[in-house]
């Protein structure tokens, strides 16, 4: 079978974000392909896994988060769920607002304390990874 | 009586933001002071609902919007909302995440609806003015 690898222009066109894009996630480490030769373009390959992350990526900014958010909330996720790449995986997490902490904090998506949260004013971000690999599923099974 | 106008360096005070901010929001038209001369510093001075301005701009950055969806939020709001600055305003507003439009969109805060989105696994973030207020009283009032 062997896994499928996309080059930079394949996983910019699934995720729907530039290669500049990609370039400066790699450059900031925020997803580094597994393949990434020492030469051109070319050589650069990402595996299912990274395009999963590049979608999460993607998604979070494309919920305005800032970049830093962003990528710090793709790096805990990452951390926090080891089957985030699991195309079978259903798992949905949310970031809250943490009025101590005074920044976003992940935890698993949990209805009723999203609602509570709202009823304190404070912000509530769902991340459905379900959500995500249905939007990627064409891409990564063809 | 006369309205109270803060210097820029009570402003960042009371906001919680720093000079530089400020700054960089004058520059970039974000939240201009009423009173702005053209000399040094000196000749700057925010009004009251300048000072809420800036207090819901450092809100949204804080809940991770990036600058340019924060002012975006920001303008919105204003243009939505024209006691915005009325210490007496309770009111709630949220952005929540509009899928056909593909960015997060103003609305007037409302319970059902913001269940409503984040059972579609969408992005909510209230914003209170009732709290910004609250945290804005000492020193508007003093």
């Amino acid at each position: 079978m062997g896994e499928k690898f996309f080059t930079s222009k394949e996983a910019a066109k699934t995720v729907g974000c530039s290669l500049r894009q990609l370039q400066y996630w790699r450059e900031k480490e925020v997803v580094v392909p597994t393949i990434q030769g020492s030469g051109t373009g070319r050589s650069i390959y990402y595996s299912q896994s990274d395009v999963v992350r590049l979608a999460i990526m993607e998604y979070l900014l494309s919920v305005g988060l800032s970049f830093s958010e962003a990528s710090r909330g793709l790096k805990e996720l990452v951390e926090a769920d080891l089957n985030y790449a699991d195309r079978k995986s259903k798992k949905r997490w949310m970031f809250c607002w943490d009025e101590k902490k005074r920044s976003l904090v992940l935890e698993e998506f949990d209805r009723e304390k999203a609602i509570a949260s709202l009823d304190q004013g404070q912000a509530v971000i769902p991340i459905g990874l379900d959500a995500i690999h249905q939007m990627l599923k064409n891409d990564l099974l063809a």
